[in-house]
């Protein structure tokens, strides 16, 4: 997917929605143990009662390699049931040496179509360019995030600039490539940050995660973020996919994510983006 | 395994040697191609060839991800077959808020097993912390990578200390727990700022890659970097298990390891470990 299919999907759907699709077995409704796939069939249901209302899903791996190999095949079966205009995001946080961030670049964008990967810093420049060679996919690195060790060191003033690292990381890594495959991750309760984050990449997505269970609000984040193309893209996972574990929890979450979509098109209005 | 038993593994077998179980399959001899599972019967082989010479092998996970469930089954198969005395690391470089950590850290350590993971620090505490909590489970933090995207963020100065971010990574961290479930990644080719880490963390043990392939030197490292207990773990992927492509390369792959655990025993001697 690229930049501009992006930009028609937020103004055609009303939404910058993202629905983390973080299903954990132990908390998805009982009656779908007696599948054959219960991981599957949530995420199925899930997708189903939301997806003209979202522009993203975004499967965190760790829900799914913790099942081993099944975990593995409801992972590829979710990404082939999202529908092809929807941004599908592997949450995978990798960061590795070249060869090896290329064999992961393969897997994510190749073997499971995602259009997306997360992806740690830490590593440098190497460890993210072999996923920047594949079109019309992107590479959303980690900036400031939104758990409490993001102080830890995130926050550190580097010597000899006015940044600190989440700053130094947006800087360095805007010479890798273009807003055209390049995000970044802000988080939700990062507010003030985002404000001059936002000023440095005028024009690039950020990808913020937070909003909910993490206690972001989506009213800050949506006006202190958005640019003239919206630029945000805002996940949700926990209190979306979680909000009823009825039989009919379809209902619940459609509707909690239909207020959510109404709630962002209303930002869209105010911020001139519609 | 505890710290303990590591430093017992490495007395005994007079080595220091982790093999990295990077299995590419367009690498491995060709006859193998016709077997059911031919990562596995790979691995298995390298692993009788190498097991009395080895104290750890470390699977990176991008390579067994890259095959979707099938290579997931492959590597289960793998760790279920590495004999339980041989320390298990997941080269997984992991990274995430804390209730993912957690279910990462199940993964790794109890459903496949493995002894320790490879985490990058970029997200602080609360995401190393879930890895702690595992009794005779390791955590292994990245501080100084051997790849030239190192010196993009791991090298920066921090202001108000005078560490660089890789040491600062250290330092912080050094409170979060012990040498008892922690160690450190360090570069074989970094070998200046080896000298310095060792002083900062005596007592650890650091795992070394970068050997070989990528150019580090296994004197420098072992004379520089060892202290009491050893307090190294030095891995060796490409240039041992890729060193021959006959249908005898055990022969081979073992007769390299052999010189590598003769090269380690010598070190140990010099450096009074033995």
């Amino acid at each position: 997917m690229n930049l501009e299919q992006i930009i028609s999907s937020i103004k055609q759907k009303k939404s910058y929605l993202c629905v983390g699709l973080d299903t954990d077995i132990n908390k998805i409704p009982k009656y779908l143990l007696k599948t054959a796939d219960p991981v599957f069939e949530f995420n199925k249901i899930i997708i189903d009662a939301t997806r003209d209302l979202v522009i993203a899903y975004k499967p965190n791996l760790a829900f799914y390699e913790s099942l081993g190999a099944k975990g593995i095949e409801s992972l590829r079966k979710t990404i082939e049931y999202i529908p092809n205009n929807i941004f599908k995001i592997a949450d995978a946080k990798r960061g590795d040496i070249g060869n090896t961030s290329t064999m992961y670049a393969k897997s994510f964008f190749e073997a499971f179509n995602f259009d997306a990967v997360t992806l740690s810093p830490y590593m440098g420049k190497d460890s993210i360019l072999p996923y920047l060679e594949f079109k019309n996919k992107w590479a959303i690195l980690l900036s400031l995030t939104s758990n409490s060790g993001a102080k830890d060191f995130q926050y550190l003033n580097i010597e000899g600039s006015n940044n600190k690292l989440f700053q130094q990381v947006i800087k360095n890594s805007l010479s890798w490539s273009s807003n055209k495959n390049m995000m970044y991750v802000v988080g939700a309760n990062r507010t003030e940050d985002l404000i001059k984050i936002r000023k440095t990449i005028p024009n690039h997505f950020i990808l913020v995660p937070g909003i909910g269970a993490q206690g972001g609000s989506l009213k800050n984040v949506s006006i202190n973020g958005m640019n003239n193309n919206c630029g945000l893209i805002v996940n949700l996972s926990r209190s979306i996919i979680y909000s009823d574990s009825s039989k009919n929890f379809e209902k619940i979450v459609r509707e909690k994510t239909r207020n959510i979509q109404l709630e962002m098109s209303n930002y869209l209005s105010i911020c001139n983006v519609l």
